[in-house]
């Protein structure tokens, strides 16, 4: 395969780069071609705005997400947008490497989709899961951690893996039409052996050598939904964080105003 | 109460910006002292690297936590840094505001939390939730998005709102001590109408006026988790996105690879 790995860390002298060199030459002798976009490295600029295009087509107002649509059509996105834009539409598989941060990628990763994901491309025009514009695709998310197992357990302290990586595994992953793998974590990295890192090294080769055959997670097509955009009746739940409304669990936040 | 408003948008023409001027008038109108990080107004650097401290523990490899640690108890952030955790510790009830980018804040904002949300001030030494750094204070996520309530119902599209927010709500807010608010939504503003674009303003200013009397959303207590950081046997689940491991729904990321 055509593996894409976009690789988020300030440290060449961490674990999350001894990772990285470790997937590289995983995959390569694998027979895979492999391509890194190591961000830090790159100096990448996370900062989505009016620069990101060499023409407008509502120059009065940034409205970023059209403005990526009239970019897309015109060719009109700055370098490195366009590259980043290349390799995306090059692999066959995503592969994001990051330290989870508060729950979720560090900026330059953030930035990094907020620009490259663009609308005309990844998404848009009712294009999203299964008719998502890397339909056919797969891609997986590769952490390291200080956090323990336990507590993402789904009774555990900062509840399960699937709701913290939920944005990530599904709102962006998934929306843009990749089939997700589960995701890979080295846990508690600031308090492991060399032994332990050394386990996770091989962990993580292992799994690079079966993703080709591993079973992405579920995500229900859009055929699944009504026009009210909820589970169709009778439509059996099986994506992890959905629910059917009557459950007896919590909702915290059904007071969300809707004028 | 001392409110500190955080703002992400790269277009002050936004809609995004007419509610910051709507909320920051409606919240100097009822008594409270208001400050604003305008982010891009400020240009805010997002990228956490070793240019944020002025002197370092371990100049060796940078290990970014540790050495914010340091850096607090030293007095070596730089200043863009320092000014910030200055506005957090001043205030009483944090907000950001921005609009939802892939189920998330914008880059930019996500490089504020990863820069100024410091280990040894926020959170670290055993310090979070109910012992978090910022205990006392409330905090809220305000954003305008161009999906649908619908969607965001917990059988809908996307997933329930408190699944797409919970890195942001508990293992962002929360997890430092905030008591957070159930956030507010301006729905799918690309395709209002400029009345349903005032009756969002009116909405918003109505929910800024009731910020002292709305019940925070729940959060349970470290002392209803064993030492395996798993919920206590006999404790009610109260919180929305925490289940016991036994309940009949499906759970995709159990193999999550722990040698």
């Amino acid at each position: 395969m055509k593996i894409f790995v976009v690789y988020a860390h300030h440290e060449p002298r961490s674990f999350g780069h001894a990772m990285l060199r470790r997937g590289v030459e995983t995959l390569e002798a694998g027979g895979h071609e492999v391509v890194v976009s190591d961000l830090h490295a790159m100096d990448f600029d996370p900062i989505a705005n009016a620069d990101d295009f060499t023409q407008r087509r509502f120059p009065d107002a940034l409205q970023y997400d059209r403005e990526q649509k009239f970019a897309h059509a015109q060719g009109a996105f700055v370098a490195d947008i366009q590259a980043e834009i290349d390799k995306l539409l090059w692999c066959d598989f995503l592969l994001l490497q990051f330290p989870l941060w508060w729950f979720s990628v560090p900026a330059i990763l953030k930035g990094w989709i907020d620009r490259v994901f663009v609308n005309g491309v990844v998404y848009g025009s009712g294009r999203r899961f299964d008719t998502g514009g890397m339909k056919g695709r797969k891609a997986m998310l590769v952490t390291t951690t200080a956090c323990l197992p336990g507590m993402v357990e789904p009774d555990g302290l900062l509840g399960s893996f699937d709701a913290i990586l939920w944005h990530l595994n599904h709102g962006t992953l998934g929306y843009a039409g990749f089939q997700v793998l589960p995701p890979f974590a080295a846990w508690s990295i600031h308090y492991t052996t060399p032994g332990q890192r050394a386990a996770y090294l091989d962990a993580y080769a292992d799994r690079l050598r079966q993703i080709e055959t591993i079973e992405p997670m579920f995500v229900h097509p859009l055929a699944d939904f009504g026009d009210d955009w909820r589970l169709k009746p009778g439509v059996a739940v099986r994506s992890p964080m959905l629910r059917r409304p009557d459950a007896d669990t919590p909702d915290a936040t059904q007071r969300t105003e809707t004028p």
